[in-house]
């Protein structure tokens, strides 16, 4: 395990597309305090979120046009983080800048790179077209300042046996515990994959198939380093292909999170549940949002209980590294990745830093 | 004084025994955090409360049976700390386990030996016997994690002249300050003597006995290493032989406290009054617990106040050790032998540390 | 810029006047506990808040005609710090006391030297006459325990550019921007004088001048190492001399500040706003009262978030010392004098420390 838990030269979501417009808006990303605002070309500014002069967070400031004025004397920085008025003085500093973020708005959240700009290749945004809106359909959230370090909701996410103990009452199964399941791995993503083959459907899937019998279901779990992780879920009839790649009689869904750390030990999680079934029935996308997060009550909300007591039984706790099991198989080696991105960085020190 | 301020090889009371039963009981002692519960055969278990695997604490986990099934991927471990089940695998790594923390239920608590288990013998439990409910009686109550280190809680009960400013509208009495006092000791007690011979009655006391006329009253405080402090109190009509050891036309009364160290700062108490003297009449309890414990208002309440904000000067003021008066003298020898407990242990090493 | 944030051999304010009286009030400076009273012959005293025994503040017992007893153990200590009574023993420890700190009742307020008592001369106080309800006319209030270091105040007051930004709405004006200003400075001050002539007067200048025509408006900000601030503001008719001297058409206030820093990172500021019109409209006062501190909503408050908001960046932000703009002459100026007082200081320890 690496003594930094996140890498600095990554693509993080900050925001939701509909969460960033003409007004500032502050958030915490790797540590490092940033003011986000769209300009009225719509494209999306990230700054450091303190002024050059005497640190005061410009996201208490206002907008005037595209550039922010400070809200204590009056510093003006445009969105490339360069100053360009002063107050009662006629020549400017040509050094006063805060420090920009390369942003980049795709699949309906607001990435930032925090680390050397130089690097901020959008070639290197981690896929998460499921969340666009188009094909897919769901609506989402973000659990802001998680209590947690970022890698306990991936060890989470890619492994959905908890789901038998932590969500006993409602998508927990025993067949997940008696099936097996393959982890592969490429440069940056590991995938675990379970097939339940000719079960009983969980109550949820069979009355979303619609048919009587056995179903066979599967998940097909991807997690992109660092902090991306797609569930591809769904049941479609036994014997109907789809473990040989035939879902056309099934129905599926895809549980997507994109995860940005705050701190060592808090993060922002940003969720969605979506699905290609039904995707008009605006009902049942009002109760998947519920099923999930629903004043304590919906399945992330669970998982929300347990990732903050288990931040802080680490935190009180020296017993580290972690004992694993089979099952953390697929969690094991997405932290492998995420060490893999640690230790090049480390390699190659950041300029900017 | 010593760095560490107590021993860890001794017994800590962790909960009343009405407290524990079928179901999941969490309280740190000694910086340990600990889950109690009784098994189906009435006895008592205690294990560290953070799952071999991922640390969640068990304790938000669930019995089954005799059993915890932990709440995150749900390992099993039975009362004495050994993995019975891991999720989706058929052999159990034979070296996971859980801490066991040997228990003893008595005189109405639940105590546990933090220390070395190879250490923990009953015989070196101390005597509580006034608590059982037998020839004593009274209700008691606990402070959980109240904001002091244990050990200014003995001070406080080991010298009773602060009844004198403390709690000047009920049990002080200016008697107190001029009555000579005497100390002794053995290894691990130290005893507090005080006999106010032919004084007028303090008015809780004159009515206890019920009879005018001058009394002798006595304050005979025990404390026993590292955490039990006993206090003998009473009056008897002056001449009648009390201080010879005939307390037979006298009024009985005794504090009691059992103290466990939450962390270096911060305790559980444990406190009861027990009484010899018109031991059926209830309505006398529920008084004597009001008088001691009352929503901010009971003697117990004051102290509270007092121990907290003393340990909160401690904190901030590095003038230490204490300058100490005559009447310290019962907390001195009470210091010296939590001392000489927590110097021996350092002397041999705990095998489980 | 030092390390240490203030000289502890400096005059700093406690408490108003009348909030010290015939009981006991706990204030903490330059990170001392102070326990403070007054006198029956009406003198104040001021003491460490920790008795010498057991460290309980002193603040927790109660006066005794003009001596302290502490609520633990009955100790009590003269208005100077010795102690006078021991219980339960008849001879005193002669080295039992407490530490006395100089004290000075002047213009209003109980100021104590939190240094060396042997250097506490009252001809090093600051001038603060205005604030004595004699020429001057104001109410004031006080910030306990602002949460940012006392030096942010200064630079604050010491460049009024801010109100541009920060007020507004209410006494920002861009001639505050355009107007050149000379910055002046002897041993333990520093002046800032900007004015602003035949400019239109501001609102609420305008409305108490109470004459039409262009005006010539001044501030006039001292800063007196280390805590005290003063701002002669006011406007004339532009044109009736003011500028050379003669004030006598015009209206005059001044806003006052004396500070003391609480810890490194928070003080208490007394401020007021003074003046010499219309000396008996108490609506008047009143209104001016509520301008500077009403519920979030007064001038005042408006710094008070942004100063605290700019201690937490400092705070969070390892990017020091300052970057500084030519505005920032009159606060830089304020803080050489103090770095000089705590020079001085670390060059002639302390016989008390």
């Amino acid at each position: 395990m690496s003594e930094k838990s996140y890498p600095l030269n990554a693509w993080y979501p900050v925001a939701w597309s509909g969460e960033i417009g003409r007004s500032l808006f502050a958030r915490k990303i790797c540590g490092r305090d940033i003011v986000v605002y769209r300009r009225s070309d719509g494209e999306v500014a990230a700054l450091e979120d303190a002024c050059w002069h005497r640190l005061l967070p410009l996201s208490l400031g206002r907008l005037m046009g595209d550039e922010i004025v400070c809200g204590y004397h009056g510093l003006v920085f445009n969105s490339a983080g360069r100053c360009t008025f002063m107050p009662a003085q006629k020549t400017i500093n040509p050094s006063a800048c805060v420090r920009a973020y390369p942003v980049v708005e795709r699949h309906r959240l607001i990435w930032t790179w925090p680390g050397d700009p130089a690097l901020a290749d959008p070639g290197l945004m981690p896929d998460f077209h499921w969340n666009d809106g188009e094909e897919w359909k769901g609506e989402g959230g973000t659990f802001v300042s998680l209590k947690c370090d970022y890698r306990l909701v991936v060890d989470n996410l890619m492994d959905l046996t908890h789901e038998t103990y932590v969500h006993s009452d409602s998508i927990g199964h025993d067949a997940i515990l008696d099936s097996p399941f393959e982890v592969t791995h490429s440069d940056r993503t590991a995938t675990l994959t379970r097939w339940m083959k000719a079960i009983d459907a969980p109550p949820f899937w069979g009355k979303q198939l619609g048919k009587p019998g056995k179903v066979d279901r599967w998940q097909i779990v991807t997690f992109e380093a660092p902090n991306v992780v797609v569930g591809d879920v769904g049941v479609a009839p036994a014997g109907a292909g789809a473990p040989e790649g035939d879902r056309s009689q099934g129905v599926n869904g895809a549980f997507l999170a994109a995860l940005a750390p705050e701190t060592a030990t808090s993060c922002h999680y940003f969720w969605n549940f979506v699905r290609t079934f039904k995707t008009g029935d605006h009902e049942l996308t009002r109760r998947l949002t519920l099923a999930h997060v629903n004043e304590g009550k919906g399945v992330y909300d669970q998982d929300h209980r347990v990732l903050e007591a288990q931040q802080r039984a680490i935190d009180s706790n020296p017993r580290l590294p972690f004992y694993n099991l089979n099952i953390d198989a697929g969690a094991l080696w997405a932290r492998r990745k995420i060490d893999q991105m640690i230790a090049r960085e480390g390699a190659a020190p950041l300029a900017a830093e």
